[in-house]
């Protein structure tokens, strides 16, 4: 089966997506359907450019989406709903800032389903397990190759449902092993995470972090999205809220360079150690809460 | 002459726009045809809530928008540009972030026209002189109520015009004589300055403040815009983007109240003086910049 073939037998992708899901998770398959998660696990990397059931739906508007910033860690969270079905999506939320995200949720009248993590993050504490705690029903979601424990396990090809939008997911390891790229179906935005930053890209010197794997990622599964796909990173440190792949794919000053070039920056950055890491790490490990 | 003449007689609005901006301008009507400013003086404040000639225009997309930061003084910047033309606005640069907007402007290959200031600014020092000093052609702009002196003096009902795109001038005093809010032809963004906050308003109690004013201000030019129109202020100091007419007359803990209550919360919010007033509002007063 193949995309080709979903795009024209909905109800036969739907099917499959509640069957190929149920062998790799902790909870039932009927349970995922209620989360809005699916998986495309079937499909290679490179053939998850297109994802016709997921495009087709969202041309139909209707995306609420905002942007919200944690000053502390720099951290962008991002907030996505169905402005009908009201069904919500939190990324990368912040343990300090739940309160915040939680009431604007309430205002907007919107039911949270999913709290997902690009990666397991060493510079602050996920908001996932207060989350999880404080509203009834939201499901934790990260990389099945994190190491993290959550509701959803995620890989390759697997999509995140909410109303008629969905996520899709695609694996981008190189800062940790754990990191995904979420990109809308109709790949007109990518939440990239630490894999790649507006101008920048996430360190690979520690949690598994690897420069190469980071800059095949990046080259293979984030530039290849359409060039007007818009770029929102896990952090900015300079202001920045937004960039597109046709600007990373010009402008960004270490990813437009040669692999091993690339791999000499990297080595070369020599940062200092972040200041949360032997707390943020074992925290974001079980949701940020210990005792959830 | 009334806004509907204007919808079926785009070349009558045009020589119109230049010959009614000349009458209070420092600069002559031709030259502001050529920095993209036209007035629509002759109408009312009300009668301001449509303008047919920029909707008509803005319905053929192509806006670039970009929400830029300023940590210190959490103030937002914003760039916007026609896509196909390349003119640029920036409303509300920041004196320490010009570099950064400079490159991004440079980047994207942008035309940067004006430099426009929603009001004299008491927390931090504009960037407009400095832009200007360095990039050649472009023109400040800030209300003439203001104080302020600047190559474009604005006032109710006049447009910024950039390629088929164009921010139309609301005057909203109270936090400041000289506030403004910019509203795009189509009235789908409000950039509200000092004037309506996500969730809050600027402060009252100094510069000409009014909490009267203010809310008046609100009530009558902000809150009358469609309900679906994005609010971008000029500061969040909670990780806030961006919020809508609709989520600020049902949230907005202040506005919602009665004047009479509006009144009484401003005058008790006991505030701080602002560190940098008295550098920043004699700065402001010239640009900046005192040389330029």
């Amino acid at each position: 089966m193949n995309s080709v073939t979903l795009r024209f037998q909905p109800t036969l992708a739907c099917a499959w997506r509640v069957k190929t899901t149920s062998s790799s998770r902790r909870i039932p398959a009927l349970q995922l359907l209620c989360y809005g998660v699916s998986s495309t696990d079937l499909q290679s990397p490179v053939k998850t450019n297109i994802r016709y059931y997921c495009s087709r739906m969202n041309q139909g508007q209707g995306l609420l989406f905002r942007q919200l910033f944690e000053s502390v860690s720099s951290t962008y969270t991002y907030l996505l709903a169905d402005t009908e079905t009201k069904e919500a999506v939190l990324i990368d939320p912040v343990l300090e800032t739940v309160d915040r995200d939680l009431k604007l949720i309430d205002e907007l009248g919107l039911s949270l389903k999913i709290a997902v993590n690009t990666h397991c993050h060493a510079d602050h504490i996920t908001g996932t397990g207060l989350l999880k705690r404080k509203l009834f029903g939201v499901k934790s979601a990260i990389s099945k190759h994190s190491g993290a424990t959550a509701d959803i396990l995620l890989s390759e090809g697997d999509s995140i449902n909410f109303g008629k939008h969905c996520l899709n997911v695609r694996e981008t390891p190189g800062h940790t092993d754990g990191c995904m790229t979420l990109v809308t179906g109709d790949q007109t935005m990518a939440f990239t995470g630490d894999t790649l930053l507006i101008r920048g890209c996430g360190r690979t010197d520690f949690q598994q972090g690897c420069s190469k794997r980071l800059y095949k990622s990046v080259h293979e599964k984030i530039f290849t999205l359409p060039a007007h796909c818009l770029i929102y990173p896990a952090h900015d440190y300079k202001g920045q809220t937004v960039s597109t792949v046709d600007e990373e794919k010009k402008f960004n000053p270490r990813l437009t360079k040669t692999l091993e070039e690339f791999v000499v920056i990297m080595k070369n950055l020599n940062l200092s150690r972040p200041n949360k890491i032997d707390i943020a790490v074992p925290a974001n490990l079980v949701c940020g809460l210990h005792d959830v």
